[in-house]
Formats: C-alpha cells, structure tokens, sequence
C-alpha cells in the first residue's frame, strides 16, 4: 500500500453543517482516509488529514477544494489566523511508499485543475517553481485584504490560474513537503532563558541540527520551560538526536528532562530512528512489523 | 483490520516441492498474508508464519494440515528437532485488534476438525483443557516413536480425535499464546559466568521479572556474551525493563551494552512501549501512527 497524505487548511472554522459537507466530499472517495478534522472558532479555520493512494488522494482534495469554494466567500471572512484564500494551503505529504517527487506531481496537478476553475494558485516548498516562493510566509504576507494590490505585481503573477485577484476565493497555495514531526522536550525549570539558549543551539537557522526548527517556551501552568520543535525531514535528523543533545546541554546546568511528546501523528518510519538509537540496534528494520508487512501486501 | 497469526510447525523440511504444496494451502485464501517460510534440512521441519482475519486465518491452517498430512507419512520420518506428527505444533497468536480468547476459540475450531479428520489432537498453552497440558515439552516427551505407548495410557486421551495412535500422521498439538518477543542484549564481555548470572536475575524462574524467560551465552565469534531472552507477553514484561535492568546490571561489574536485537517479527504495539520509556512519553499511543490508523480503517 502506498500512502500520500494531504493536509488542506480551509477558511471555515465555525460553521459545522459547512465543515460536514466538506468533510464529505473527501470521503466520498474510495481508497482514501480521512483521518481528522481541527476546527477553530477563533482562527475561523479547519484543518482536514486525509491518506490514501495519491491519485485518490488528488482527487478527494479537489472535490474538497471545490466545495469549500462553493460554501465560502472571502469577502466574508474575519479570522485571527493569516490567510489568503477560501482554500488557503494545501500541502501534499508523502508518508508511506511515496517519495517526494510523486507528491509534487500531485500538488502541480491539483495546482493546474484549481487554476482551471478560476483561483490564482502559488506552489511552495518543493512544489515551488521559483526560490522566492519556498516559503509560506512571504507568499500569505499581506494576507487575502493584500491580495488586490499584491496582484497588480507581476513578481506576483500566479504560477496557475487567473492574474486577477478573485475577491470570493482569494488565491491557494499548494505545495509537497516531507512529514513533518513536531515534537517537544519538557525541562524540569522555569528558567525560559535557558531554554531559548539550548533551542538556539538545536536550531539549524543558527548552527544547529539541519531540517530542525526550534524556539524556548514557557509552560507557565506546569511550571516548566520547553524546547519546542519541527523535525522538517526526520530522514535527516530524527528524534533521538534532539533528545540526547537536549538532555546533554540541560545536564550540564543540572537540569533534567521531565518528558517529551510528540504533537500529532507521524509515519512508522520515525520509530525505525527510535528503536536504533535507544536499543543500541543499527540494523533494526520497520519491516520487522508485522502490521509494516501486512500493508505492504496491500 | 483484525490479525491473528499462525505459526505452525510441520514435519517436512527437505523436499521444496512438498514445502511449496504446502504453502500454495495458505496462499490460496484471500484475506491471509503469508509472511514466513523457515525450513531446516538437518531438522527436517518448516514453520510457516501467516496473518489475517482469525477465521480465514483458521480456515488457512486447516488446508496446511490437510496438504501436510497428505504429504507426509511419519513412520519415515527421522529429524534432529522433537516432534509428534506431520503436523506437530500449531499455535494461534492474537498480533493487532484480536484477543487471546478469540485465539483459544480458532485453535479450539481448528482441533475439532483435525480431531475429525482421525488426528489425535491436545490442545496447550491457553488453549489447553487440562493444567498438566500447559506447557508443549511434557506433551511432546517421547516424541512420535513414544506415541503408541503413551496413548495406551488413559491420562493421554486426547482433546480431539480419536483415542488411537495414528502411524501416519501422528498427533498435532494446538493451541493460543500470546506473541512471543525474542530478545538479546549482547555485552561487550567474554565474562559467559556474568552473562549466566545476570540471565538468571532477570527469568522470572529465578525470581526475575514475570513473563521473561532468559540464558546467559557465549557469541564466540563475536568475543562478546549474550544474555538471550523470550518476552511471553509484552504488556506485562517488555523490552525497556529488561534492557535497563541488563545496563545497569552489567555498568555494576564495569561493562557495557555492545547492543541488542529483536530476532523475528513483533507486533506494532511493541514499540508503544519502547517511546514511552526512552522518550519518557508515557502517554505516547501508536494510534499516533499514520499506518496503525490506516490499518484500523479497514
């Protein structure tokens, strides 16, 4: 069985019988699994994971992207989350079976069938066709209220669909990224200074582990400082080596790790990592899962 | 998705033709993966290891007794491993959404069967009907040539079939256990008295943990001793405790953990285990697992 997981951030968030319809039109698919819905009031924003084969998985997206575009008018819409269109981002995650490559062909097809119906589309991460719209942030910056001016741009021409601003839609930014795994480390400490210290010297940004994003948090209610991070490729570094490399910085201020936690789901293949490093075991195999095996049948 | 694994162990290890018949039965239902074939010339035996749906899964097994007794005749059998009949051991292992009572009601089905098809059947481990058939090596002692007296004796009346020795086939022992971790931590030692030691406080036989079966040996080529262990079941003994307990044993004496292994296959709720402890997680879930969701969808 091969899986490519797609994660659409819709601009609906407080309208269930809405959210319901949306959440139909990606089951209707065969072959494809929807496996959680996260709504916000106040973010006015719903956030769908579905997996299945990628042409299903390509397919159920549009279908969701259409009925979100039917149900939603921009103009409308007042939420504390940046956005910039009805269907705001739509990333394409290959998680079992499936390397990149084929969820950048899925994100540049849904990309060209949106545009067809009339949305300006920008690809980003390694779905981008141009350097400047790797990242999510500079493409959003200005958000939906932005767009009108940001289109009269031509730095700003979409990489599908209409050069004119779409003021029921607003535009879609649709991209492919490695799963990202999200995953924080509790340090028994209130010392958030500290923790800003060792997420500085995780993060890649200054000299840290690549593919490693991180910051220093307060958990006031626990009485405890976090490292907080995304693992943007666990093929590149995985959890173990954020783990010891914490535990080693706040040993050496006396300070323990309390617990740590990993936020949302993540492939199997992550606890391949795990298995090796903790049980001293290199050669350990996920496909010495018996559940890995029996998918792989499929 | 429901597994529940089949592991039997039949009485031909030689002739490919025969072993491919054999396992050509298993294939032949839909819905049973076939994951293993083992065969052992000096032993003359091949265990089969398939999963799937517990009926299909017991329906699957009965077509491997029947394509075995056919095949096999034990009056010509003589091989270096201890067996019964053609086929000698047939254990049902609940591996993902099955219990151990579903197990027991699949190996008690499946002895009926046998027992009717003229193979003396006793059932062991949780499937057994009588305390002193718990445990497989008092039932198997005497082997094949031993049975003919041994079923003159009314104690060994078995749980199915008729109450005759059979020349043929033999008798078959069945039953439902729990899956069976194998686990080794290798010590970077030649010590084999400390591997032996600590073995022995680890067995629960010895007073160690519950669950855990374990010996102290020699890797001679490797220059290292091994502490080799059988987990009977996870949930109650897993994989962390043995392996803290072992490191910290042998740090006392100055020695340290060369690394371990998992010999075989193990069910994905192993691992759940394993996050927890060195990631000091305890309320990680593998429903945190793409695949183990997927898996549960169908």
């Amino acid at each position: 069985m091969r899986l490519l997981e797609c994660v659409p951030n819709i601009s609906e968030g407080r309208d269930a019988d809405k959210i319901a319809l949306m959440a139909e039109a990606i089951r209707k698919h065969k072959g494809v699994q929807l496996l959680d819905i996260s709504s916000d009031w106040d973010h006015h924003r719903s956030v769908f994971t579905f997996v299945g084969d990628p042409e299903a998985v390509k397919e159920a997206a549009l279908s969701l992207a259409h009925q979100a575009i039917d149900l939603i008018d921009m103009s409308q819409h007042r939420g504390g989350h940046p956005r910039l269109g009805a269907v705001d981002v739509v990333p394409f995650v290959p998680v079992h079976g499936v390397e990149v490559e084929e969820a950048v062909d899925m994100a540049r097809g849904f990309g060209k069938e949106l545009g067809g119906r009339g949305i300006p589309v920008f690809f980003y991460e390694d779905a981008a066709l141009r350097a400047e719209r790797k990242e999510l942030p500079a493409i959003r910056r200005g958000e939906y209220e932005g767009l009108v001016e940001k289109m009269k741009d031509p730095f700003w021409k979409p990489d599908e669909g209409p050069d004119l601003f779409n003021p029921k839609s607003g535009a879609t930014v649709v991209g492919a990224r490695f799963p990202l795994v999200a995953y924080n480390v509790n340090l028994k400490s209130e010392d958030l200074a500290m923790a800003k210290e060792i997420a500085k010297k995780v993060r890649f940004k200054d000299g840290g582990f690549p593919r490693v994003r991180a910051m220093g948090v307060a958990l006031k209610e626990k009485g405890m400082v976090q490292v907080s991070m995304n693992l943007t490729n666990y093929r590149v570094t995985n959890i173990p080596k954020v783990y010891e490399f914490i535990r080693k910085e706040a040993a050496g201020k006396g300070i323990e790790i309390e617990g740590s936690e990993i936020v949302g789901m993540i492939p199997l293949k992550v606890l391949e990592g795990l298995v090796r490093h903790f049980l001293k075991y290199p050669e350990f195999s996920i496909n010495q899962v018996i559940e890995q095996r029996i998918l792989d049948f499929e």
